[in-house]
């Protein structure tokens, strides 16, 4: 059923989730959503995983055929699961853990009809949870993408052309990254996260709200796709912010670099200085135990310090977080927030983004995939971080 | 709040909803699904669309920042509709319709609670059947994507240069289409349909099973993206299958052509003709009325009479439909297959896609987007339907 060199990584996880499954006295999870799915077996079918609390997994199929292994058994409608843990001898578990925040409510009522449990409990949690701790496998496909990411990046400024749009722009920097093998799927959690390969922000469309929880937003191209670039013209004088997807392995990077055309203002240089001794400060504390609400009240103490709030994380419409973890997904766990409750530890991974919008200017600011390591944070997104004038 | 354009059309939408809610005795249904907001407000937002069975809508929006009009009311969170609605002197739904086959579990319920209506239904069901039926402007827009589909298409043989992996000729469609204006984000109903931009099968990876239900599978880039060009080297005597998004607009044309690297055998050529001789006499007796089941076996019953019954629609998976419903989403309503209960009336859109996969050669057939009208259907995808040999 699996991939070779995720046998023994998806044996790990499993033992993880059942011992959190028996602390909650759960007696078994059902997954179905294609990103746990990819977690938990190594990879995407159509069907369902099901993990008692004691033993082994179960892989029920119903596309694509051709699958075959230990436990691997074909199904046409999941109604079958019943008769089938009947003549294995399975017992049905009492408390069933389920996807409620990632199943369809009519999904997840005919799922809990089948298992009848005495009561449900979330399987997202618990999923969510454990996909925020990274395995070694998942922390080498972190540095294969950090690895393509920077050599896309690198690549950049020769997509530029002079009269382009931002959208132009964005279509070039695209065909590169497909070139370079991104996957071009780029996965979120959650509805109402529409977004292509990444995001591109010029002049004043930087600080055009968008309906999505992004950092930032963008009008984007049309009010049926509402983030990112709008078709500006890149002219003289604006910073050209470059946050496209380090989808190169299942294990998305995020990486954000500003770009000039010319030389841009000097609140300008000065803010994108300031997100660059934000990530500074925050490398200088960050280590397991930290708290994420620590490392935001850090950033927005610098921000405040250097009086630069009303450009910080947007303008008209502000984003209250600077970081998130990354994995499968690009919004994972950690957040780091004003109220988040999560603590850092060792094999996080996550997204540190402090950005501004210049109006008149565009946005300024980086933005870092970072590991949490025994004793401190290590950046895998190594790329220039200096403002990079397209015209020179 | 609306689109100018769209006020029209919007409100010719929600006065057929309001009749349907009321022929179901429900006082009021609330939409939040990107692609459902689009359709009754011309936007997408984060937030809610409440449509009582009698009166104005309201729309409750939590981002972006500026929207304003008539009933427009700014939420942090759902629960806070419920003091609006009292103070406002609006009356709660004893029959309330949610998104059961969009919204996750949990937002369900959380909406339910806020309601607390004394039954719910599926708001999913009724507006997938009211988007089933197109408004002229939403023809419009299929009009406009078409044409575009169509000249990017004619453009497909400039993509192509020998030693070509079908990865490397999909970038290249892939760059073409989003400078001739797709929008990129390529939107599916349901859970697992990762698609990009499309799909290019080629060789024995045609007739690679995928874990959606798409026409055709393939094997993909990788395990995280099992569906589509798998980099496979294009060489003399394969057939290349191009089936990227038509999204050039809000609203997905789905046209398929088939390419060849030289000369097909003649199996793939007489396969490929039968694709043709089904779209041909689809169009001969397809009109309102026509049962969509009917015309599923119209193509079996020449698929069966020229014994390519092997190869249709698949070889060792072999999709169980002929064509689907498009708009917003790739596949919406209806469905043609054995069993659909889906007959055709004036307006609806669907694609045809009689395909065949030929082993060891690759994918031939073609697909075209049709809209009903009052006396048969007209095809909207006009472009060359032969075989194009890439290498002539």
């Amino acid at each position: 059923m699996m991939q070779n060199e995720l046998a023994c990584d998806a044996g790990c996880k499993w033992r993880r989730l059942q011992q959190a499954m028996r602390e909650i006295d759960a007696g078994g999870c059902l997954l179905s959503a294609d990103v746990n799915l990819y977690y938990v077996t190594g990879r995407i079918y159509n069907g369902y995983f099901y993990l008692p609390a004691e033993g082994d997994p179960w892989f029920f199929v119903k596309r694509p055929v051709g699958l075959s292994g230990e436990h691997v058994v074909y199904i046409r409608k999941p109604e079958q699961m019943k008769e089938i843990f009947a003549d294995r001898g399975l017992s049905m578990p009492d408390k069933l853990l389920l996807e409620a925040d990632e199943l369809c409510y009519n999904e997840y009522e005919r799922l809990k009809a089948i298992f009848n449990p005495l009561c449900t409990a979330n399987a997202t949690t618990l999923i969510r949870t454990h996909r925020m701790i990274k395995t070694p496998w998942e922390i080498e496909q972190f540095r294969i993408s950090a690895r393509m990411h920077a050599l896309t990046y690198a690549a950049i400024p020769a997509c530029y052309r002079p009269g382009m749009t931002d959208l132009d722009f964005q279509y070039e920097i695209e065909h590169l990254m497909r070139r370079n093998g991104s996957i071009g799927i780029f996965r979120t959690f959650g509805s109402n996260m529409d977004i292509f390969q990444g995001s591109i922000l010029t002049g004043d469309n930087a600080g055009a709200p968008s309906p999505f929880d992004f950092a930032l937003g963008g009008a984007g191209a049309g009010v049926f796709a509402p983030l990112g670039a709008n078709g500006t013209l890149l002219e003289d004088g604006m910073a050209v912010m470059v946050d496209m997807a380090g989808n190169y392995t299942a294990y998305i990077t995020d990486m954000t670099r500003t770009f000039s055309i010319g030389k841009l203002p000097e609140l300008a240089c000065r803010a994108h200085q300031v997100s660059r001794l934000i990530q500074e400060e925050t490398e200088r504390i960050a280590r397991p135990g930290i708290s994420c609400a620590e490392l935001y009240r850090l950033a927005l103490a610098i921000v405040s310090q250097e009086k630069l709030e009303p450009y910080f994380m947007g303008t008209k419409q502000q984003a209250k977080f600077v970081g998130h973890g990354i994995g499968i997904q690009i919004n994972e766990l950690p957040v780091l927030t004003p109220r988040s409750k999560d603590i850092l530890q060792p094999n996080m991974v996550f997204a540190l983004e402090p950005k501004f919008v210049i109006p008149g200017v565009g946005a300024v600011g980086i933005e870092n995939s970072f590991l949490v390591t025994e004793t401190g944070i290590e950046k895998v997104t190594q790329a220039e971080e200096d403002i990079i004038n397209l015209t020179s």
